[in-house]
């Protein structure tokens, strides 16, 4: 694994010195442990100017050790690792930029703060500092088949999850008891823990996006809502589903279930390579707008996973750029009606040609109405 | 309550009229719960001039309704409350403070990347930005009772969530089941969620701080270390024991927890009004250190705690200023032997004057070293 990194600091390299810097300062957490695998926390890396990446140096704030590095030496993740236990780490890596005789650097100006950036610029004046323009958030859109491995395992553990819970009683259960139990369970089938914080709606609190569980308990008639993810070796997935609880759905039940149903389906068709973001969510968000259900919708009917539950890109109607094979992305469309509840459905997918199958669905828990 | 909030926004419009700002845009999200009693996910509060209050309005990224400011009205907030759907809500605040006829905006700097700093600049090019200069962090160092209330209920909750646990048989369960089974206790008895990841360490990986639960099973004969902590209405306490498990710890065992016991104590007892930080951190980490266990500590003794768990004061031998009554912090020194494990032991207490009995302990689970 430790090419894999030194490849793509390598990629980081050309792209800074192709934006006129030398050397480039990398402080968002994610971002770092793309580049080196470890992200101990608070700690920054620095890419020297050398293509052979000996000047790259992980600066820590704590003594680095077994724990901080996560059991890899020096020598396994390619790059020199230094504490800097006083103080911000990144003030410690501009020193170690200037030693290494770089004249200007590239910062995350999307992360550092105001305050950090300054305390860089005045221990090290001589130092011109640029922005590196979010290349590493860049560089990590499109993932590599042992990034889309982790989010595959990622999937399975939270379909487990999902899909035992559905074998218990649910009814009597609070939100918050439903919540606590999935995250659980994703643990108990392997994942580092869950990947955002559980969300569990019932009756009216059902098919709200980032719904926070109450202690509402499940009844009788209620819809039911959840969305959940499971972190795998630092990747994270997505996975939201509707149910009833009771013996028959009502009508008006079955039928906003079949509208946000037919809404996800037609985001997901049309993920493909070369699509326009924005058109996969117009896709999505049309059949509910057409339905009377425009206002009041999420602003995004989706967005792109991996290290982070929301990275680029974004599937909103203002969303720019266009889809590339190999991103995986969320398709969650929902409608919330205000008293009564709602539906929301969420898959994860990772972007394939049509020649390859078209779109790899990772979370396959069934999509039908289930009444538990 | 709604006072409360009112009072502590007109407590910051001083001092941030003595600063030389007329207007200020606090965008942390703990401070922006301490100024208003909501923190809608990315919402901001822009403090107006006017000493009634009537320019403070909050900035939301989403639509403001029931769920995003928790159920309060505008009028129970006493604060207006703007919906900034698009966009970065800290740029919409900076065009509401234009349109108030600021001058001047002092910002959070230590808060604010250079991005969003650069994006109010460019849309309010008129503005002076100062710094706020952590004028709100140090308005939220001294509790009120009603904060303090919070926190003794949130020790409450962590005490008998961690009064079970030690009630079931240990031997054979992992680290990550422990952990799990702690939070879910702590959510049952009544917290809005833990205050922080909880750390489970078993033989080798106890006694350190920060401890990420592993699977490693509870073994005879091991050391157990548990850190956990409640939130409650926002506010967030800290506990930490160490055990053994088996009939009769080991005599190393008992020495070294009678070591880190009688450090912990002497740090408690250094917590009086007027209290130079370091000279409390130096009363716990002499005793370590006098053992011959000065090396590979912790660089904290202890911290505050409040909406945030990890809070000024820092209790560390370089920090600066003393105590005040009315502070809650930690206090939790702990010894690591690499590959045998360790002890650490973690209070929450409220400083108090002499007068008034001496330091409060919230945590009050026993500190005697219990053979599990």
């Amino acid at each position: 694994m430790a090419e894999v990194y030194a490849a793509r600091r390598d990629r980081l390299r050309e792209r800074a010195t192709a934006g006129g810097s030398a050397a480039a300062l990398v402080s968002r957490s994610a971002n770092v442990r793309y580049l080196t695998g470890a992200a101990p926390p608070g700690a920054v890396l620095l890419l020297g100017r050398d293509s052979g990446g000996s000047g790259d140096v992980l600066l820590c704030g704590q003594p680095p050790g077994g724990q901080v590095t996560e059991g890899r030496t020096d020598e396994e993740l390619r790059v020199q690792v230094l504490a800097a236990p006083a103080g911000d780490p990144a003030v410690a890596a501009a020193e170690v930029a200037l030693a290494q005789g770089a004249d200007s650097l590239a910062v995350e100006e999307h992360h550092l703060t105001m305050a950090r950036h300054r305390a860089i610029g005045s221990v090290a004046p001589a130092l011109l500092l640029s922005d590196l323009n979010k290349a590493v958030e860049q560089l990590r859109l499109v993932k590599d088949e042992d990034e889309i491995a982790c989010l595959r395992i990622a999937a399975e553990i939270a379909d487990q999850a999902l899909g035992e819970l559905l074998e218990s009683i649910l009814v009597g259960r609070t939100e918050r008891h439903l919540a606590l139990e999935l995250e659980r369970r994703l643990v108990d089938h392997g994942a580092d823990g869950p990947a955002f914080p559980t969300c569990v709606g019932t009756g009216p609190n059902s098919g709200r996006g980032g719904q926070r569980p109450s202690d509402r308990r499940v009844e009788e008639g209620d819809f039911l809502s959840v969305c959940l993810g499971a972190t795998y070796r630092g990747y994270r997935c997505e996975i939201g589903r509707t149910f009833v609880i009771g013996t028959a759905p009502a009508d008006w039940q079955i039928e906003l279930y079949d509208l946000v149903f037919a809404a996800q389906r037609a985001g997901r068709e049309s993920l493909l390579p070369g699509a326009a973001c924005r058109e996969v969510d117009r896709a999505a968000r049309h059949v509910l707008d057409a339905a009377g259900y425009g206002d009041g919708l999420a602003q995004l009917t989706g967005h792109g996973v991996g290290l982070e539950i929301d990275e680029d890109p974004q599937l909103a109607p203002a969303a720019m750029g266009k889809l590339d094979a190999c991103v995986p992305v969320t398709v969650e469309p929902g409608v919330h009606l205000p008293g009564r509840g709602g539906v929301r459905i969420d898959d994860t997918l990772v972007v394939r040609p049509e020649a390859d199958g078209g779109p790899e669905l990772l979370t396959i828990t069934t999509k039908e109405l289930l009444a538990l």
